[in-house]
């Protein structure tokens, strides 16, 4: 019998959403939980000491043992299915592309959304403010590096979607809201579009 | 026939010592290239072109092809071995500290490592000299973190090190130059001589 699994989120977040589309493509019930970050209550002692002592979501929690890190979940919700490929070199293609995605798009156009759209202009300190210039320009670089990849290509790696899809899809789909032209990036609007045309693609706020 | 694996490479990166040392630990031999980062070697169309349009090293080529990210590279080589636990939730519990690493740690401790040791204090413009007290108190929370998890573990995960210890270990052990204070870290200054105590061990200037 499989344990049910329980994921710790705030829906809002891209981080999270991964997850549950993950789950939604390979076809695996996920409870929810949902918890206000602009409440701190991920850093409260209670999640704390017993979902992430990280103080982050998301977390996927199975059964009684707890997973932080949205592409960390992804991968275990997605093992064994034709989200991750077999054939070694294009799994490591596939990490690349996953650990890239945290290293060089994350903390460039979530970072600028959620200072824009969710702490608000208004309430940035002087730091923050200071390195939007350099975060735009970042991730105005990490757009272009994925439009230049996908141009000839339909998916990051193969013939089909994998979790380097999945795992880029969930901000970038959502840069607009950091003002982000993606009109600008071509090859990137139409693989957005294929994969919103997946059989079981489920949106964000879903 | 296997290709040969050639590591593109800075080799006082900690992300490029990573993968020499997983290559060691499994006793893969490795063929290095050096590039100058500091000379903006991997900046250069040549680089751009034929190794890694993102600019960034450690890169392994294996063949005609060609692994940029660290954590991936380390995946690539160690597939197979017992680096990898087989176990689903294992495996998953190491990705989420090798994404911990490229999200918590690195950009706090190996970054600060850089602007101090390499780029040097006198030559930071003000945007880095303003982040500099910020990724001071991250980092020290990331090795808090890890030498809480650390507190009665032998390893990350399991009873043998994983690759989770070894993309931790590369930076960690070299936070001293960034002015950490690892004495105050008792749980990983003994994980870290523990590693150093593995029969295939090899220090970063070897």
């Amino acid at each position: 019998m499989t344990d049910k699994f329980l994921l710790h989120e705030y829906s809002a977040s891209g981080n999270c959403y991964k997850v549950r589309l993950t789950a939604a493509m390979v076809g695996v019930p996920l409870e929810r939980r949902e918890y206000d970050i602009m409440k701190g209550e991920t850093r409260r002692p209670v999640f704390l000491e017993r979902v992430n002592p990280n103080g982050r979501i998301p977390v996927l929690q199975v059964g009684t043992r707890f997973i932080p890190e949205s592409n960390a979940a992804c991968y275990f919700i997605a093992e064994g299915s034709g989200l991750i490929p077999t054939d070694p070199f294009d799994h490591a293609d596939m990490l690349h592309w996953m650990f890239w995605e945290q290293y060089n798009h994350e903390p460039n156009i979530a970072t600028l959304r959620f200072w824009m759209r969710f702490l608000k202009p208004e309430n940035l300190n002087d730091i923050q403010r200071l390195q939007m210039p350099g975060k735009r320009q970042a991730g105005n670089a990490a757009l272009k590096l994925m439009d230049d990849h996908l141009d000839g290509r339909d998916w990051f790696i193969g013939e089909s979607p994998t979790l380097a899809d999945i795992c880029l899809f969930a901000y970038t789909h959502v840069a607009g809201d950091a003002d982000f032209d993606l009109q600008r990036y071509p090859h990137v609007v139409r693989w957005m579009e294929r994969l919103k045309g997946q059989p079981r693609y489920q949106a964000m706020d879903a």
